[in-house]
């Protein structure tokens, strides 16, 4: 138990000491830098594989089983309902069955708002929230997570999709589109899923999405803005110079006092229902509840006044009944065929980067293991799925998710009762929304999205990285000034360049020791190390790759002139050995390779000996392979800096 | 003198084994994580912009000088020659004189040829190897660059445009957007020098250069079969199947064994004296004034035997006089500007490329510097002149450049005496031209191109790195067997991914103390490293953003659940401390401290506590922001792995 208690441990250090107090120039004691046994060719690219696409190791369970268990796990793999539909028990059921009661309550006035969003009929919302909820249950693994229609993902599809075709002059081969899109946004998910892709949604960067969802929460109230004052002629546009245009266009003739007063008092009180769940997490139910209640409330109100003959716009009909099969509708060829691929892609991505944060942090919450890309073949067939039983693109609800875990929902068993209240309702209950005013729907749909503008998020953001918050910035701007997609694009690029400049410029800094210890640290970090007389010592922090060998190269050269700067005019001081401590560097390629060796040339034309300290097991084998160990001398490379100023310090002293 | 032999040097390291063998349980003594000095927001974008865009510090010279010096440096900068221009003698010039005769005997038998590649006729290649150097001798800075039109620029060119209009049924409208082209390829080059942008270059590796362009060489030479063979029907694709099926097909009756007779023995003398000028340097000149002998000896025996009547192709007929001006020809305007400017884009990129490889190459052989985005600057004005004076896009030639470097040029001057050379050629020697056959030409860029084919390059790539040798078989395939457009393609996408792949999965290690050492290193790399029980080391080796950080909370999570499996049943050796070794770690971000977060709730479920090795600046800066150093504690952040362990190692024995 005293691993470090040993006193040979003193021996390394003591024989440095020595070296560098004699002056007879004899090399200190080393310890030899470890050139790790090679790997096979396939050895490596397997390895190289299993960490890309296989990083959760999801085969561990299947390793030394019977073929019959094999098949067991397998099927439990795709079907975790078979797993953990064993130890469901009645305390389990009783958690699902009010969590599923409250998300029902919550979704149903939700889907008739967000349908609209997408530019379909009412029903087309309570579809999505039947079906696909289902096929979830059975083959997903989150426990928390809500799904159905979301706000974000309904206007992102309305808005790709009017861009293809008119929703109001076509409506069929819009609503075929739809399908088409919601078909293929199921395939995108289940194909990152089955190939392991799942990383690529990593991509888009927590900051981004911060913005971007605040941005299109922002949009998605300005939308609302047409129900919720009543006006008739509204722009296609959903930036928010062309939506304050219309409102304030329409101001003379377009607004509906009734509707405004209706939609007003509602959205107070749900705010208000809102501020009280938020400040007390016991009365969560309150805000939960509070939809169902308004929803209930106006339609009455508007059935007993008949404000409808005063202009307020009412629901007027909902389709009775179950989805419809679809399968016949989505469109396998002409030109549509590749629109929908498009649009499906855009929203199909989007879903599963909400879904998948959801699943996240609920799973990290509860702390149980969700496997990112087993969930995204889930959401896939949920999807295709959907797309044949008349559901547009479903995903995880950040609200709604929220409100299930706190409902207290064990299983994905609260989707399924979700699923039948739903069911009910399509059957029984549509034709009661009959006299539900419009206004009450976006009073819902605004007081849902102010959820999603997360600025305590972005405040923490700019706390700690600017470039992280010019991305949440910039995403927002686009949504908000411009469109959903240009916010997106935005986004996504800005994620890229940041790791583009990642890799271009990467850091290095200027080694002191610290003073009492025999390590070797940044001094900008640490005011206090000291510089060795006569040696310079560099640390490169990352791998040297071609997309940044040649500024590597550069950055080093400008170091030690700048050093040499320094020092100039005293001789004892001048520079002749320059160290790099490789550890960082954890792999180098050939344009790296060739950056040394012309580091190596432009030295010895300076009369710099070049030193390495630490190179790692890849790069140690790079060097050897490419002959570059031995063109600068094998004793050059040392395991620690300490070791190499010490190899240094004695040739110093040695040659004065 | 002898920094390292304090006798303080010992105190650390006696400290801490003190404390681990004692077993009271004080928590050793450390050296704490220093947290640089804040800087403010504005200094931070400063530093951010400067290393991206001013790596190599252009504007040293300028500091602390006087107005009008600023301003005679300034002017020096866009035109070095007028400060080469000052110390320019005798000697130099007898260097350059001699230089510039050779590459000019060189270039112009290649001019010829290569317009045939961009689809022009024969005069536009002299025109290029006329102005474009002139202005590059006053604009650049690299002393051996060779400037004119290159083989692989050419066919680039000549594909792209062919695609958007047929070279034979619109000679002119297809002449005009050559100069297009031009006039973007300058812009775009000039673009990237004035902006500083010119790292964006740096994106395509190495790697994928050496397949372009070996790819790049096996198409061009299939080309020749046309002229070689005396093939009149011939393909327009470039890929490998098509260029054989054309030459088969041609067989029974295109072949014109005249031709081939006189292309095959001037191929074999060319060939022959390349091997000399190879094998020797001294006979360098051997290969480089080959071409011309083989041009004016094969002109004069088909004028001699009048072999042209018997279907030897020749080259006819060469517009005598300097270039005309196109100033008015270049589309500013219309369906074509777009068409130019896409092309333009691509071949000035691909020119960029090539001039910077050769410019570096040869700075670095003769040690000076070079401003890569300076020469940017001077190749875009160049090519923007040049459309203007009817050249297609000039850059550096691998081949002439180091003839020229061989020949003993001093400085640009060479350029200018060729460019005087090509424009007495012009002006008295073009209708010498008329029978030089076909054939000649052919040889003559067979035997070029050959040298483009660098084998031994691929050997080391493939020694080095398999990820590398993968772009360069990608590139080298898709421009071999498709075109040159899908295998340029290819290689970026493929340099893409690595590098995306480099951020995504980064490497992390499983530490060990080193017998005899403080020193702790991946087990991997030193087999006899010991692990210290109850204690798991680990080591992120690269910056935590929002594309890893999910990867590397499990990966870590992973090593963890590895590493308990292996010690499972006993007590003694159970893990209650994981130690992450942050030095790799130069930068973190939002999503980087939230994956932390939730490793340290996953942690405390699994009663394994979180203990952090030597954070960087950035690091600890972002962790204090972010509250995450207290949340973990103070006390859990150590300087060095060594103290980390040592803090473990005396918690455990305290508690056992």
């Amino acid at each position: 138990m005293h691993p470090m208690g040993d006193p040979a441990d003193e021996t390394h250090k003591t024989k440095e000491t020595d070296a560098l107090s004699s002056s007879q120039g004899q090399a200190p004691h080393r310890h030899k830098v470890g050139i790790p046994p090679r790997q096979n060719l396939f050895k490596e690219f397997k390895s190289l594989v299993k960490e890309t696409f296989f990083a959760d190791d999801p085969l561990r369970p299947f390793k030394d089983q019977t073929k019959f268990r094999k098949f067991i796990l397998g099927m439990e793999a795709v079907f975790p309902i078979l797993d953990w539909g064993r130890n469901y028990n009645a305390a389990k059921f009783r958690g699902d069955l009010i969590a599923g009661l409250t998300i029902a309550s919550l979704c149903i006035p939700q889907d008739i708002g967000y349908a609209k969003l997408a530019n379909l009929s009412p029903e087309y919302g309570l579809y999505s929230s039947f079906v696909p909820p289902l096929v979830y249950a059975i083959m997903g693994s989150s426990r928390d997570i809500a799904i159905g229609p979301v706000a974000v993902v309904s206007l992102l599809l309305g808005t790709l999709l009017q861009n293809e075709i008119d929703p109001i002059a076509h409506p069929s081969e819009y609503r075929r589109l739809a399908f088409t899109a919601t078909f293929f946004a199921g395939i995108t998910q289940a194909t990152l899923g089955v190939f392991r892709l799942g990383f690529l949604i990593d991509f888009l960067s927590h900051a981004a999405i911060v913005g971007f969802m605040a941005g299109a929460a922002i949009t998605i109230a300005l939308q609302q803005l047409k129900g919720f004052l009543g006006i008739k002629k509204f722009t296609r546009n959903t930036d928010i110079v062309s939506v304050l245009h219309s409102v304030f266009s329409a101001a003379h003739d377009g607004w509906n006092w009734q509707t405004i007063l209706l939609g007003a008092s509602f959205l107070f009180f749900l705010l208000i229902a809102r501020y009280i769940g938020k400040k007390n997490k016991n009365y969560f139910w309150v805000a939960a509840i509070a939809p169902l209640i308004s929803v209930v409330t106006s339609t009455l109100i508007v059935f007993l006044t008949r404000a409808d003959k005063q202009g307020v716009e009412i629901v007027k009909h909902i389709k009775k009944g179950i989805n419809p099969s679809s399968v016949k509708e989505i469109y396998f060829s002409g030109e549509f065929l590749g629109k929908g691929f498009k649009v499906g892609v855009v929203a199909g991505m989007i879903a599963l980067t909400e879904a998948t944060a959801i699943g996240r942090t609920f799973a990290s919450m509860k702390d149980y293991h969700l496997d990112g890309n087993k969930e995204m073949t889930a959401l896939g067939a949920m999807n295709i799925v959907g797309s044949m039983t008349s559901c547009y693109v479903a995903t995880g609800s950040f609200s709604r998710s929220a409100v299930n875990y706190m409902s207290g929902c064990q299983t994905a068993v609260s989707n399924i009762i979700m699923s039948i209240v739903v069911f009910l309702t399509l059957l029984f209950i549509t034709p009661l929304f009959k006299y539900t005013p419009n206004a009450i729907l976006s009073s819902i749909i605004i007081s849902a999205v102010i959820g999603l503008v997360d600025y305590k998020a972005a405040i923490l953001i700019c706390k700690i990285d600017k470039f992280d918050f010019i991305a949440c910035i910039g995403a927002f701007f686009g949504v908000v000034f411009v469109s959903v997609e240009i916010g997106l694009l935005i986004a996504v690029c800005i994620s890229f360049a940041k790791i583009l400049l990642q890799v271009t410029r990467p850091r290095t800094a200027i080694l002191g020791k610290i003073p009492g210890t025999a390590v070797y640290r940044n001094v900008q970090q640490y005011p206090e190390a000291t510089k060795v007389p006569g040696v310079l010592a560099v640390r490169i922090d990352s791998a040297i790759y071609f997309s940044n060998s040649n500024y590597v190269k550069e950055r080093i050269l400008r170091w030690l002139t700048d050093e040499e700067e320094r020092v100039k005019g005293d001789y004892q001081t001048q520079i002749k050995f320059l160290i790099v401590d490789m550890s960082p560097v954890t792999d180098i390629d050939t344009s790296g390779i060739h950056a040394f060796e012309e580091l190596h040339r432009s030295l010895q034309k300076r009369d710099v000996q070049l030193v390495l300290a630490n190179p790692g097991p890849v790069v140690i084998d790079k060097l050897h392979t490419s002959n570059f160990a031995n063109l600068i001398g094998e004793d050059k490379i040392y395991l620690t800096v300490a070791d190499a100023v010490a190899y240094c310090s004695s040739k110093l002293t040695e040659e004065p």
